[in-house]
């Protein structure tokens, strides 16, 4: 714990320091039914402290809010929140395993949203007023500028619109950080002005969050670093995806359509996306450009190795070993970062702008090139489309990787119908698993699903999708379809645990 | 027919005269297996005499063309196209009933494509170089401007990429379309600015389209008005529509989220779409603007009333009465209009900026919200995507509105399952039928489906609709289904010509 002079050094602003208290207190000026904005992104730079006040108290006395954040929560927020019994409504993303649990059990209402579309809801009264703001900082400066701390997500406008704000400045986030942020606001609309971003490096905003110090009604003091990334290392499987991405690329060099600077890069996040990145270490491509919404390792591995020459985003999320390299000789990285609000790191706008090059997980995709991101056999939510959407709709080239199976073959990843559809056939240009990429741009679906069949499918599948799909052209039409057998590879899965089974004319009778 | 001293006077540039020729001498400039891109946008126009010259040809020589255009065809080109047998690829958009039955038995390789895509997909080669341009013009300029008529679409980009044009004079398109065209070039990706739009009245860019004049191999002469726009005139089912919508607007102007003069629509093109604008005619709401794809009747008409102050398009498509009106007294509208390539009148960047209201025609949408906007029963393509996509996946409000059923009720537009997403649940706002308007805005689908099902369905349907999201609400999930009964109202048409036979369990067998 700092001593209390060190804490007032923290906070440019004298009247803050009276305000200096304890989690307990904090929590108090959140009420039964209120709409709480909690920093927070992928992992990144949420409140450490008031959550589990907050969580306690609703031991002693019913408490319901709802709870809007940038994206997922790290340190257990989400759990802790959820168990509690605390979250009412939920957006516009989680990943928590008991949250997800009480979603699907229709115990909280989540909304799965666009990652750049909540402070548009926020500013225009969509969503109800954010009651109180929960957001760690690094500090407050005299200039009264909140200092995020590894991510912005959409902390400013919590800070902006909120009526009242509890700052948790959190002594274990790297000082290093100072700097690095570009807080932008794009300003009501009907009034907006064209956002002055050409490249991924232009800082256009402040360095930090402009805030009322009477708004602040509450500083805590907090000393715990982000939890770890949870994301595993490459393996062959992985490996082999990043290497038919890295193929993809290099036939789009040859054609012309991209040099070998490649265009600025988006990548999800998650294990897949991270692990694809570490393709491009020995790869030919070079001075490369992040313009994604989370830097995981795989970006600063790049940097060293002199890959990438800049990275702008919403949030850093590390493994544990990568954020105290990362943390220790934050200097090296300094002037090759800016963390943006998610609403200016994912905007339509830039999207379409810079041409991205944007890499996203599917969790299922179609024949015809659909995907699914979310839902589980349609029904059951898994995480929440993230950025995933703000990206691949607007970007220069929308890849989806999948790897082609899942629980040991009992899954095909490649199906003739998708149970849910986060991204549709017109926004999907490249699907790659580790057998290939099928380029679907410029083809029509019966051009699209032999080909996905035959270079993104599990060679165990590819004889049963064939099968389907050869049924399909018998019935003819633009997308060909067996509709009462669209979705027998997930029956087949519910009634005999394998996608296997869906062979042949017993699946659903006619 | 002009005299020759008259048509040497619409061509600028002296060059050209040499160069007025038939639609037969035109034709010949194309050979089997080019790519070519013809002007015009939803039946606003495209040229109207080498389309059929090729057509001609095609009966004594093989000819297999790739087919690019704004959007729609009018003329019968597409029609004639098709018949011919010409068309190997199209692309992307088109509405006719032969080109349809076509491209439903696989004849015609159809790529459904949102609308602002096309112009990149030129600009970084994934399609195929376009070898030669026909387009229509009512004139070309000393200054070496091809002059469009009544649509601009994707023609700039086909006159500056194309290795030969031919223009197409129009001399019965009105010469009073003269100064409402702005023409913007957003350039190469990695070095484009800003887009510097912030109203809909804002010129950026030419009255025409620069055009090296080596280039234009062919002038044709043509006078034939655009054929007329099919749509029908408003019913008491679409009325009811209309004044859902304006019941849903009204609301949120008293909630504080638009005001009186709303922000810039957009309708999307049909008879549903046209009517439901009707409904502005004697609402409140004043001083309004459009910032859409295409200008229909309803459109003027709301000049006309002194509702519509501005109105930005990419074409204009009138019945055959009001084009008469229109074009007698076009000095009332010039100062009110402009006509923009496609790619900016339905460009990402600008519908999130202005933060448009977004109204298009859905072809079922599902109890959770998603919309199918193509594909009858999830195979067969009715049109296409069109510029929904663009417009209601960055717009500020994407309204999609149905009449909720169709063939005298033996189709329910509500459904439980939609066979084919075009807009998902993410991007689809407000539902909105003759019974009713769903906003769905921060409701998780447990919240949706009730409510879908209440305000939107068919009385008649919601009985069945209740029964199957209560069965699946048993099994539970975030999204619930059951994926056995999912597709079970479009089976049960298939087999029964009726989607009200899909009650009960015998509908798929488990």
């Amino acid at each position: 714990m700092l001593a209390n002079e060190e804490m007032k050094a923290l906070l440019g602003d004298s009247r803050l320091h009276e305000r200096i208290t304890t989690a307990e207190e904090a929590a108090s000026w959140i009420e039964d039914g209120m709409t709480v904005g909690l920093s927070g992104f992928t992992r990144a730079g949420e409140p450490k402290a008031v959550p589990f006040a907050l969580a306690n108290r609703a031991k002693q006395e019913p408490l319901k809010l709802n709870i809007i954040t940038g994206a997922s929560l790290g340190s257990d927020v989400d759990r802790v929140l959820a168990e509690a019994g605390i979250v009412r409504r939920r957006l516009p993303y989680q990943s928590d395993d008991v949250m997800r649990q009480k979603i699907n059990r229709g115990e909280i209402l989540y909304i799965d949203q666009h990652l750049s579309h909540t402070a548009e809801w926020i500013r225009e009264g969509v969503l109800p007023p954010i009651d109180v703001a929960i957001v760690e900082a690094l500090a407050v400066t005299e200039e009264g500028l909140v200092i995020p701390t590894t991510s912005v997500g959409n902390t400013s406008l919590f800070v902006q619109r909120a009526r009242h704000v509890i700052l948790e400045i959190n002594t274990a986030q790297p000082r290093a950080l100072y700097g690095i942020h570009d807080v932008y606001e794009v300003g009501e609309r009907g009034a907006r002005k064209p956002i002055p971003l050409v490249n991924p490096s232009d800082r256009i905003g402040l360095p930090g969050i402009p805030v009322d110090p009477d708004k602040i009604v509450a500083v805590v003091f907090t000393h715990q670093p982000d939890s770890p990334s949870p994301i595993t290392a490459p393996d062959a499987v992985t490996d082999q995806i990043a290497a038919n991405i890295l193929q993809f690329l290099r036939n789009e060099v040859a054609a012309g359509r991209l040099t070998p600077r490649l265009a600025p890069l988006q990548a999800g996040i998650g294990s897949v996306a991270n692990a694809v990145l570490y393709g491009l270490m020995h790869s030919e491509f070079h001075d490369l450009e992040f313009y994604s919404e989370v830097l995981q390792d795989a970006v600063f591995d790049l940097i060293d190795a002199g890959k990438v020459v800049f990275a702008s985003a919403s949030a850093i999320t590390l493994t544990e070993k990568k954020m105290q390299e990362v943390f220790r000789d934050f200097d090296a990285y300094r002037n090759r970062l800016l963390l943006r609000p998610q609403e200016i790191s994912n905007h339509p706008e830039i999207v379409r702008r810079l041409g991205l090059i944007s890499i996203n997980t599917a969790l299922e995709a179609d024949i015809y090139g659909n995907v699914n991101s979310t839902h589980v056999r349609g029904t059951r939510m898994m995480n929440g489309i993230g950025g995933s959407g703000d990206f691949a709709r607007n970007a220069r080239l929308a890849i989806f990787v999948t790897k082609s199976i899942a629980q040991k073959g009992a899954v095909s990843r490649i199906v003739p119908f998708v149970s849910h559809v986060d991204h549709t056939e017109h926004d999907v240009d490249v699907l790659v698993t580790e057998y290939g990429y099928a380029d679907l741009r410029g083809l029509a679906p019966i051009e699209r699903a032999p080909l996905i069949i035959e270079r993104c499918a599990h060679p165990d599948y590819r004889p049963l999708l064939m099968e389907y799909y050869r049924e399909a052209l018998k019935r003819g039409g633009h997308t060909p379809h067996v509709l009462e057998k669209a979705l027998s590879f997930h029956l087949a899965y519910e009634r005999n645990g394998s996608m296997r089974t869906a062979a042949g004319t017993g699946v659903i009778g006619r």
